[in-house]
């Protein structure tokens, strides 16, 4: 099995990385861009289990180590 | 519309990051890990546009920007 976690920053929290990367952009002459945020992606490859209980461990996983629960949100997908 | 590009290291190049965050989660005793991969993702928000001209704008910014082709890969999608 597979587990896809997007980690982001909450959307009332500044992300400088994002906006530098927005002024890059645009210094390329790539234009109409109304915002950039930047997060982490992460790719777990678990040995098979129990669904509902690797959903359980992931999440808190995400919550204790993957992400700051302060300032930054997660999603997580979990595929065969 | 919304752009969402994952950038990755390369299946080839190893990721200290992800095996720190392996072992980190392995002395959380989250056992049954293979592997741990982490890379970026981003969210770019436009303004409207032609989808197709957007692919080829958004193609040459993660080539020339976003990643780092000698070590990583990109995937993106665009939405409405």
């Amino acid at each position: 099995m597979k587990a896809k976690i997007i980690v982001m920053p909450k959307k009332t929290v500044l992300d400088p990385q994002g906006k530098t990367v927005k002024h890059a952009l645009e210094s390329m002459n790539f234009t109409g861009i109304k915002e950039v945020r930047i997060g982490k992606f992460m790719e777990i490859e678990l040995e098979g289990g129990n669904k509902a209980e690797l959903q359980k461990k992931i999440d808190e996983a995400c919550h204790k180590l993957l992400s700051n629960p302060v300032i930054e949100e997660y999603t997580f997908e979990i595929h065969e």
